[in-house]
C-alpha cells in the first residue's frame, strides 16, 4: 500500500505568508505613473485599501495571516500534497511527481487563498462593496464566496461572451449572492460608450477592467480587487507553497523542479515562491517552470517593459514581461492564461535568471490532461493542464536519462466547469497556434512610446 | 481558532466494510421471482459477477476491502469529517453540526465508493465491459471513471432528456473514457421499439435500465452496474460511517442524529449503517433520519411491499418501501432522489422502527442549501440539500428545546454540476408539490398482484 497524501496538522499549519521581494538581491523596479515617476502609495489609495497598498509595497519578509483569514482557508486548507503513482507507472518514470491539490476549494481553484484576505483586509479597512472583473469566471466566483462569508456586496463586471456563453459560473457567482453583470454594461460611461458604439460587442478583460474600475472610484466605500499579478496577490497564494514545504519535509522529500502554470502569474508564484528563497539561499540546483501557452507567450517571447495591466491604461505601468496591453490572444480554453502580461514579482524572477519559462500547445496540454484524468482520476482545469504537460516532459526527460528527480507540480484546480474544452477536443475540433512573428511585433510596438524599466546592475 | 476537519492517519483508515445484514433481530425477506420463490445466485449471474452476488447475499459481518480498492478510494478518502462552525453560528443553536465531506471524489459525490469495488470485482471475475444506466448522471460518471481507473470498458445509457439538456456530465463520461448513449438507443430491442412508437420520447430511468440490463444479458464479458438500492452497494458505502466513527471518536464526539438524503438509500445507508449497529446494541437514544423529496415519498407515504427495481420488471423483486415501480415523479432538481423504491436493508431498518424517514419540499432545501453556501461555502447538490434541511430542522429544535445536540449528516456531494437548478430556484421558477393521494393510490395499484412479503414476526 502507497501512501498518497500528506496533510499538516494544526500545529504545523503556516500562520504568515512569505515576502519574496525581502530577499532579493538586485530590487525591482518601482511600479510608475505614466510620467515614468514612481507611484506612492497615495495614488492607489481610491482603488486599494491602505492595509492591501501596505502588502503590495512592503519588503517585510514574513507577514502574519489574520486569525480570521485562517479559519475561513482552514476550510479547506491545508491542501493535500498528493503523489501522482498512477501518473508515473503509465510514463514508466522514474521520476516522483507530486501535486498541491487546489481544487478542493468551494470554487474549485487556487483563488480563494487571496480572495479571503482581500475580502477581509477590505472589511477592516471599513469598505462596504467590492467590484472586479473576470473573464471566465473562476476569479470572480471566487470573489462572490469570499464577500459573501466577509460580509461585503461584489459586483462583477464578466466579460460577455463568457456571461452569454458559460453561464455557470454566472449562477456560481450568484449563488453566493454577488451581481455579476455583462460586460460592456450600461453601468459605466466606458460601457455606454463601447456599446454605443457596437452593441453586439463579446467584450474583453481589458474593458472589463476599465468597467470594475471606474465603477470603484465612482462610488462610495467601494474598493477594486484583482486575481493576480500584484505583489499581495503573490503573496496571499504563498501559503500553497509554504504548505508544500513542511508536507515534503514530513515525508523526507525535496524537488528537484518546480511547476506552475501562469496567467497572471500568482498561482505559479504561490507555489514556487517559498521554494526560490532556498535557491536564493544557495540551492543552486533547483529548478522551476512557470508555463504559458503558445497562444500567448509573454515570458517566452515577450519584453520586459513597463506596461499597463488593462487595455484602457487605467492602471499604473507595471515592471513586467508582456506582449503589449493591446494583444489580444486567439481563443483558447485556458481562459485563465490569457493575459497579456507576468506578475512583477515572478518577471523579475525571470530576469534574474532564477526561474524558467516554457511555452506548450493546447493540444499537448489536453492529452496531458487525459492521460491526467485517466490515472489519476481529477480532471484539471484547462490552465491546470500546463504545467501538467510540462511535468510530464520532465518526467519523460528524467526516464531518458535514467535519473530519478522529483517533480512538484500545482494542480490549480479542477475542470468540472470547464469541460466544453474537453468536448472540443475529444471531437477534434482543436488546433495548436503559432503567434506570428509580425503580430508579436506590432503588438510590442504599440508600448514603444512607454517610460522603460532600468537595466539590471 | 476553531479546529474545523478532522481526517485520519494511515492505521486509523477503515480496512473492512460493514455487513448491517448480519446484525438484523429478524432477517429481511429474500428477493423473489415473479413467481414468489426466492432468488438463487445462479438467477442473478448473467447480470453480475459471481463474486458481486456472494456479496449480495452474505451475511458476514466484516468485509475485507481489497488493497486494490482501498489504494484507489485513498485518493480521495478518509473523507473529511467537518464541523459546520459558520451554519451554527448563522442558526444560533447550541447544536453541534458535522458533516462528512464527500464532494472531494473526483466526479464530486460519494458514488466512486462502490463504483470503485465494483469495477474491481468484476475486473478479477473477468469481465472487460460494464453496462449501467443514469438519470442526471452522478452515477454513470463516477462508473466511467472507476472503468478507466480499474481497466474495463463502459457503456453507460443516459435518459435521453438529461443527455440533450445536461450535457456536462456526458463530457465528463467521455472524458474518462466511456461510451454514453441517449435512451432510449437503437442499441437495444427495448429501445428500438419504444423509439419506433415515439422518436421524441424523453425517455426514463427504468428505460435506461432496461436497456443496460438487454446489452449486458446479450453481450459477451459484459455484466451490469446498479449505483445504489442493492445490498452490496450499501455496503461499500459503509465506509463512510465506519471513517465517520473514528474520526469523531478521535475529538470525542458521537452523535445524537444522524441524517442522509435518500433516493436508493445507499449515502443514507454508508453513514448511518455502522452507527444503527450501535443501537442495535443498545444505545437506544441514537437517532437516524432519512430524508426523501415531498415529491417521491416511497418511505413515508409509500408501502412495505415486493417491488421490481425498474419500469419493464427486469430485475427480481425486492422487499422496499416503494411508490410503484410505474411512479414517475414529477421533475424535481434532485435528480438522484426521483427513485420508486428504497434499498431493502434500509426499507428493512425502517420497517423496524430502527430509523426515522422524513419528506421536505423542494423550496426548503434549496432555502437550506444556499444558507449553506453563504455560510460554509460549499455549495451543495440538490440531493445534498435534503440532508441539510433537516439537519437545519433539528437545529432549530435543539434552539428551541435549549438542548446542545450533536447533528452528523452525509454532505453527500457539490452542486457544481447542478448550477441551473440554483438559478431557477434564484429566479423564482421552483415550486413546492403534494403528490395527490389519488395518484399515489393508482400507482400503488398496480402492483397489488405481485407476490406480498410476510409479516414480521
Amino acid at each position: 500500500m502507497q501512501n498518497i497524501k500528506v496533510f499538516l496538522n494544526e500545529d504545523e499549519m503556516p500562520r504568515q505568508w512569505y515576502n519574496i521581494a525581502a530577499d532579493f538581491a538586485r530590487p525591482m523596479p518601482p511600479p510608475v505613473g505614466p510620467d515614468g515617476k514612481p507611484l506612492t502609495p497615495e495614488m492607489l489609495a481610491p482603488v486599494f485599501p491602505m492595509n492591501l497598498i501596505e502588502q503590495e509595497m512592503s519588503t517585510q519578509r514574513w507577514i502574519d495571516i489574520p486569525d480570521e483569514v485562517l479559519q475561513l482557508l482552514w476550510q479547506w486548507r491545508p491542501s493535500p500534497l498528493m503523489r501522482a503513482y498512477r501518473l508515473e507507472q503509465a510514463l514508466k518514470t522514474p521520476a516522483k511527481i507530486y501535486y498541491k491539490n487546489e481544487g478542493y476549494s468551494p470554487p474549485g481553484s487556487h483563488k480563494p487563498n487571496t480572495a479571503i484576505p482581500q475580502a477581509y483586509y477590505n472589511k477592516k479597512f471599513g469598505i462596504k462593496r467590492l467590484a472586479t472583473e473576470t473573464g471566465a469566471g473562476q476569479w470572480g466566483s471566487a470573489l462572490a464566496m469570499a464577500c459573501k462569508m466577509i460580509g461585503l456586496e461584489c459586483t462583477v463586471y464578466m466579460v460577455r461572451i463568457s456571461f452569454d456563453q458559460k453561464p455557470f459560473r454566472k449562477i456560481m457567482m450568484q449563488t453566493w449572492g454577488a451581481e455579476c453583470l455583462p460586460s460592456p454594461s450600461d453601468r459605466t460611461a466606458t460601457g455606454r460608450r463601447i456599446l454605443a458604439e457596437d452593441p453586439n460587442t463579446p467584450g474583453s478583460l481589458g474593458i472589463a477592467i476599465s468597467e470594475a474600475i471606474e465603477d470603484t472610484v465612482h462610488s462610495k466605500n467601494t474598493r477594486y480587487s484583482l486575481g493576480s499579478v500584484l505583489n499581495h496577490v503573490c503573496l496571499h497564494q504563498t501559503i500553497i507553497g509554504l504548505e508544500a514545504k513542511k508536507q515534503m519535509a514530513k515525508i523526507g522529500a525535496y524537488p528537484d523542479v518546480v511547476i506552475g502554470c501562469a496567467g497572471g502569474g500568482s498561482n505559479f508564484a504561490g507555489l514556487a515562491f517559498p521554494f526560490v528563497s532556498d535557491k536564493m539561499a544557495g540551492r543552486n540546483q533547483l529548478r522551476f517552470i512557470a508555463v504559458e501557452p503558445a497562444a500567448c507567450p509573454k515570458m517566452t517571447r515577450g519584453k520586459f517593459v513597463y506596461d499597463s495591466g488593462d487595455v484602457a491604461m487605467m492602471t499604473p505601468l507595471l515592471p513586467m514581461y508582456s506582449l503589449g496591453h493591446a494583444f489580444v490572444p486567439k481563443p483558447i480554453h485556458a481562459g485563465g492564461l490569457r493575459y497579456h502580461g507576468m506578475a512583477p514579482l515572478v518577471s523579475h524572477l525571470l530576469r534574474e535568471k532564477l526561474i524558467e519559462a516554457r511555452a506548450v500547445q493546447q493540444l499537448e496540454c489536453y492529452r496531458a490532461a487525459l492521460l491526467w484524468a485517466h490515472t489519476e482520476g481529477y480532471i484539471p482545469a484547462p490552465e491546470t493542464a500546463h504545467a501538467i504537460a510540462v511535468a510530464i516532459q520532465e518526467a519523460n526527460r528524467a526516464k531518458e536519462e535514467g535519473k530519478e528527480r522529483t517533480i512538484l507540480l500545482n494542480w490549480s484546480g479542477h475542470g468540472l466547469m470547464d469541460l466544453s474544452g474537453y468536448d472540443a477536443y475529444l471531437q477534434g475540433k482543436l488546433r495548436d497556434y503559432v503567434l506570428p512573428e509580425q503580430d508579436l511585433q506590432a503588438s510590442l510596438a504599440s508600448i514603444a512610446d512607454l517610460p522603460k524599466p532600468p537595466a539590471l546592475v
